[in-house]
C-alpha cells in the first residue's frame, strides 16, 4: 500500500486536521462528535444544509463546506457511514431556527443513520428535510445500496441547494429544489484501477492490465460489466449514451456537465474525456452550458472517471452561477 | 498503460480541445503554431505574460491562462519543450506594446527555445524579459537541467506576476517581482510511483513496492535518493527541513505554502501532508499565512507530492490575494 499516511486508523482525523488548518478562515472542526462546520454557521434566518458520508471521496463533502454550499459535513471513516450522533450534532450546530436540509447519498448505512439523526433532531424541535441522491444509472441495487447509488449529482445538489438557502428560500423550497436537481441528473462511472482502503491495505478489487470496469461505484464496488479497455472515444460514447438514454436527455436540452476524476486520473485525461463527451452531446443536440472538469467526488486513488449531466433551466443555472466559497469549489468571490 | 486516451500522439491536442471547449468564455486555441491564449489578450497597456513547457503537468501552464495570471501558454508534447515558433507566435499575440514576460522553468530545452524565441521577438521590436524558475533544492544539475530544476515556484511566479501586470506595473517591474519570487521560494518533491509517458507506453522508472524516490523531478527524473517508504510524518519532516534549510527560512517568516499533488495522490493524503507540514513549520516559528493544497504542477498520474515555501511580505501577499480567474486557479471573482 503506497500512501502518504501515518497509521491507517488516523487517516481521516489527520487529513481533516490539515484541511481545517489550511482553510481556517472558512472552517471549524468539532472533534467529538466529529464534523466540519462553516465558521459563519448558523446564519440567522438561513436554512442550514449538511451532508456526510464515508471519507475517501474528497473534496466531497468536507471540501464543500463554506459560503453558498454546505454549513457542515459529517465524515465517516473511509467508505464508512457517519454515525447518527455526528449528524445530530452537526444539525444542531447549524440550525438558525429555519431548519436544516440533509443531503444524503443513497447508501444503506448513510440513509439509516441520517434517518435516525433526523428523528432525534425533530424530537428536539428542529425542522429537518431530506434530499436523497440516487443518480447512478449503472446498477439498480448493489453491494451497499437498495436502488440506485448516489454519485456525481451530490456535488450539484449541494451547490444548488446551497445557493438557494443563501438566497433566502425556505426549507421546503430548498428541499424541493434539491429533489428536482436529483431527478434531472444522471451519472455513470468507469474505473481502470482499483483503490486501496487504508485499513484493508490491499486493493478493493482485482483488475487485469487490459481491463476496465464499466459502471463502477465510488467505493470500487462492481459496476455493470468488466470489459477490455477501449479508447477514450469509445468509452466516453458508451458512458454518455447510457446517461442520455436514461433520463432521457433530448435535443435542445441545456445541461450542466461534470466530468469527474476518481482520484488517480490526471487532468490531461479528464479534459480529453470532456472533449469527447461534448462531441457526443453535440451530435445529440444537447448543449453543455456549464462545464465542470476535475476531481470532485473521488474514490481514493482509483483511476477512472464519471460523467454527470443535469438538465438545467434558467432558475437552476442562476443558482449554479451564484457565488460559492469552499475549499473544493470557488467562484464569484 | 491504463489511460483514458485515444492515440498516444493525439493526447495533447485532444486534451487542449477539451480544455478550450470547457473554458470557451476564457480561452482560445491557436492551432498552428499551437498555443492557448486568454480571450481578452492583449489588454491595452498591460504587460503580457506567457509561459510554456512540456505537457503532462496540468493544470500548469494552460490551466493558468486567464485574467490575473498568464496571457498565453505554449504546450509542448508530453514532457517535451515547446518550439521557438510557438513561443514567438504567442508572444506576438499577447503583446499590447507594453512588452511580454517569459516565465521559464529551468530545463535545458525550454531555456534554449524560449531564448531563441525572445531573440526573434526582440528583432521584431517586441520587448521581452525573462524569469527563470529554479526552486528545486533536490539536485543541482540533472537529467534535463543545468542548475536547479523549476517546479512549484512556477505556479507562484505566474500568479504573482499576473497580478502585478494586471495592476499596471511595467515590464521591468513585473520581471523584477518574478525574479524576487523565485529567489524567495524553495521546493522539494517525492514520488511513490512512476508515471507513464503515453508515447513510451511503459513506466518512466521502476520502483519497488516498499520504495519511494526522495527529491523527484516533475518528469519522473531521479531525485536525491531511493529509500524505504516512511510515514507521512517522517517524509514531510525531511522534505520541509530540506526546504527550510536551503533558503534558509527563519523563525518569524511568513510563507505562502503549496502542498502539491503529482497527479495520482488523492486530496485526503495531500491535506494530511499539509497538516504534517504546518506542524514542522510551527516548531520552527514559520507562519503559513497562505496555503494552497491540491494538484497544481503534476507529473501525469505519478503518486507523490511536493512542498513549496515562499517567504512572503505584504507586497507579495497583496499580489497573491488579487483576483484570478483561470481554469486551474480562481478566486476573488
Amino acid at each position: 500500500m503506497k500512501k502518504l499516511i501515518n497509521r491507517p486508523e488516523n487517516v481521516v482525523a489527520e487529513s481533516l486536521a490539515g484541511l481545517v488548518a489550511a482553510h481556517s478562515d472558512l472552517l471549524t472542526l468539532s472533534q467529538n462528535p466529529l464534523f466540519v462546520a462553516w465558521k459563519d454557521a448558523p446564519v440567522s434566518g438561513k436554512v442550514g444544509i449538511i451532508s456526510g458520508g464515508g471519507s475517501g471521496h474528497e473534496p466531497l463533502h468536507v471540501g464543500y463546506v463554506g459560503r453558498g454550499m454546505l454549513d457542515a459535513a459529517c465524515p465517516g471513516d473511509v467508505f464508512t457511514s457517519p454515525t447518527p450522533d455526528q449528524i445530530e450534532a452537526a444539525t444542531r450546530a447549524v440550525d438558525s431556527g429555519a431548519g436544516v436540509l440533509h443531503v444524503i447519498k443513497n447508501y444503506t448505512g448513510d440513509v439509516m443513520n441520517f434517518e435516525l439523526a433526523a428523528e432525534l433532531c425533530q424530537a428536539e424541535g428542529i425542522q429537518v428535510e431530506t434530499v436523497l441522491v440516487d443518480d447512478d444509472v449503472a446498477v439498480k441495487d448493489s453491494l451497499y445500496t437498495a436502488g440506485r447509488r448516489g454519485v456525481g449529482a451530490t456535488v450539484l445538489v449541494e451547490k444548488i441547494c446551497g445557493a438557494a438557502a443563501e438566497q433566502g428560500h425556505k426549507l421546503s423550497a430548498v428541499a424541493a429544489i434539491g429533489k428536482e436537481v436529483n431527478q434531472r441528473t444522471r451519472s455513470i462511472g468507469i474505473a481502470l484501477t482499483s483503490c486501496t482502503v487504508p485499513a484493508a491495505g490491499k486493493p478493493t478489487f482485482e483488475i487485469g492490465d487490459q481491463e476496465m470496469e464499466f459502471g463502477i461505484g465510488i467505493h470500487g464496488e462492481p459496476g455493470r460489466s468488466r470489459m477490455q479497455i477501449k479508447t477514450a472515444r469509445d468509452v466516453v460514447r458508451m458512458m454518455t449514451e447510457e446517461v442520455v438514454r436514461d433520463l432521457p436527455f433530448q435535443s435542445g436540452d441545456s445541461v450542466i456537465a461534470l466530468v469527474n476524476g476518481m482520484g488517480g486520473t490526471p487532468l490531461i485525461e479528464l479534459y480529453l474525456v470532456f472533449g469527447e463527451m461534448i462531441e457526443v452531446c453535440r451530435e445529440k443536440g444537447i448543449n453543455v452550458v456549464r462545464p465542470l472538469v476535475g476531481n470532485y467526488i473521488t474514490a481514493l486513488e482509483m483511476a477512472g472517471c464519471s460523467i454527470t449531466l443535469l438538465k438545467a433551466d434558467d432558475r437552476l443555472l442562476t443558482l449554479w452561477d451564484a457565488p460559492v466559497h469552499t475549499a473544493g469549489l470557488r467562484w464569484g468571490r
